[in-house]
């Protein structure tokens, strides 16, 4: 199944089925009042919400209407709680690198996972409003899951049982800010603004072969203002959701809704780009000597687009956003 | 205007007004579904929910209900954000100390900050289900506010006038793993199970001359399983309320609802005690030589309570939590 939200006043939007080819959508009113209220009674509201995506698909669904991903908040305008991990060891390393900051222990063998803001959210074409160019204004493309109520204690693999939803995101950052909090201890919070999520979130069952044990097997398609910055590929993920999950929900219970994000999508090739300034950045300096790249600018556009290996759509849609003063 | 929310069986609870007394609450439902909802559209409500505050003192309340702090739940048993702060300095150097970490950078002028889970808090009386004594069970005694909307980029006395109500509030804390996470750089995930409040939330000016400055000038008493553990005053905090919402607004904006916390409630004084374990241990540490105190046992308990300087009971009620084996 494929759902979005669209904008409507409200603080968890309007709940809607996506057909495939993401032409037409099907409000589901009757259903569930919105995602997270599907997400908070998913058994009870799962075989209506089915019968909508098959009618959909079969052109037989009674009130559907033109899709336009323009009208779309996040699939989940707020959610419980958003966890972020940094599940690409070569992006970690790398970052190590760019902000100088000591190794982290255990790194290759225990998730890092920040815990961030879940109560506003940008849709995929939001502006995103930030108030100052000298924070280092960067973009960070991740895949991300959304699920289920989680227990505490729950081991990876019944955690990978728990996710409900696939989502395509952006972790926008701050990267000036960044490392001082990193130092604190305490985490990113000023470093970290609203997060963006892609229109669609979808079953994992709608990703077919690309769903690999708990990982997405995508390239993640970025560009910065029209230019092909990076495609990196969702396949090389060293943790699975699965993993990352369970490393949440250790001392503490997840509520439905709940999402946990892959961290920066990154590969070891040098050919596959990078998915957000940083990684960039710092690959510049070791294989060049120098930075030549700056961060965004009030006015600078980035779109972020998951593909099959193929070449086709990914079914999670594009974010497509605009940087601006706030 | 004092506030409770009765456990319902829904995720926000059921609002009630609590009489000065404590002894009587009056539910408003033709006024706000929940805290959160009366939070979100508070110039609205508020002339109502005087006027049910009013006529509990003077005992024309149509509908009060005797008030049980053990049917509470937290006054906002979940919200759009949880941040938590550690604004007693003297704090923060001991536990410096304690965890042998690497001086916080500008720890004396800049905020400290990490963002907790928001969405399953505990109430005064719930059980605290934790999994392993061995993680360094720990409370933390702590104040906190309730925020409306914060704009971007909010002035610290601008923040102030953002402060719709003051809390008390516990963060329980494991202190096995917090080093870790700090040394990670993403800071507190596991470190931090669900934090627990104490029955009522009060709008600032129910705390008379003990609201000074954004700051709360009351001793926290904390008992540990029946015995005096610490009283320390919340008036020596470094930094008042009004800057640590400014510091969490500094690059976004931040939701009606979202709370923030003062961090542990300490003083330089010695003979205050301690409000978390953490600290009595370092200062054991430091003053005798070696630790003598361990960390919280499963059946363990808890009492925390406010009370003003000439020793009347405090406006939030106590917390009071067994902690058992999840």
């Amino acid at each position: 199944m494929r759902f979005a939200t669209l904008k409507d006043g409200s603080l968890d939007g309007r709940l809607v089925v996506v057909s495939r080819d993401g032409a037409h959508a099907a409000a589901v009113p009757r259903i569930a009042t919105s995602l997270l209220d599907a997400l908070q009674r998913w058994d009870a509201v799962r075989p209506a919400l089915q019968e909508v995506q098959d009618a959909l698909e079969a052109g037989t669904a009674a009130e559907s209407v033109p899709f336009d991903p323009h009208d779309c908040a996040a699939p989940l305008p707020r959610s419980p709680q958003w966890l972020d991990g940094s599940a690409f060891l070569n992006h970690g390393r790398l970052m190590e690198q760019a902000f100088n900051t000591p190794p982290i222990p255990d790194f290759d063998t225990m998730p890092v996972m920040y815990q961030g803001a879940s109560d506003d959210f940008l849709g995929p074409h939001d502006d995103v409003p930030l108030p100052d160019e000298a924070h280092g204004i960067d973009f960070e493309g991740e895949l991300g899951v959304v699920c289920g109520p989680v227990p505490m204690g729950v081991s990876a693999e019944a955690a990978l049982a728990c996710i409900r939803l696939v989502v395509q995101l952006n972790d926008w950052s701050l990267r000036a800010l960044g490392p001082h909090e990193m130092k604190t201890g305490f985490g990113f919070l000023q470093a970290k603004p609203s997060t963006a999520f892609a229109p669609i979130a979808v079953t994992p069952d709608e990703l077919g072969d690309a769903w690999q044990s708990g990982r997405v097997a995508m390239p993640l398609h970025v560009q910065w203002n029209g230019e092909r910055f990076g495609a990196p590929d969702g396949r090389e993920m060293n943790f699975h959701f699965g993993t990352l999950v369970a490393h949440a929900a250790r001392t503490r219970r997840l509520a439905a809704g709940t999402i946990v994000g892959s961290g920066t999508v990154s590969n070891v090739s040098r050919a596959a780009g990078s998915a957000c300034i940083a990684e960039r950045r710092v690959i510049e300096k070791i294989d060049e000597g120098a930075i030549r790249t700056g961060f965004m600018r009030f006015g600078d556009r980035v779109r972020m687009h998951a593909k099959y290996a193929d070449g086709r759509d990914g079914p999670f849609g594009a974010i497509d956003q605009r940087v601006v003063r706030g």
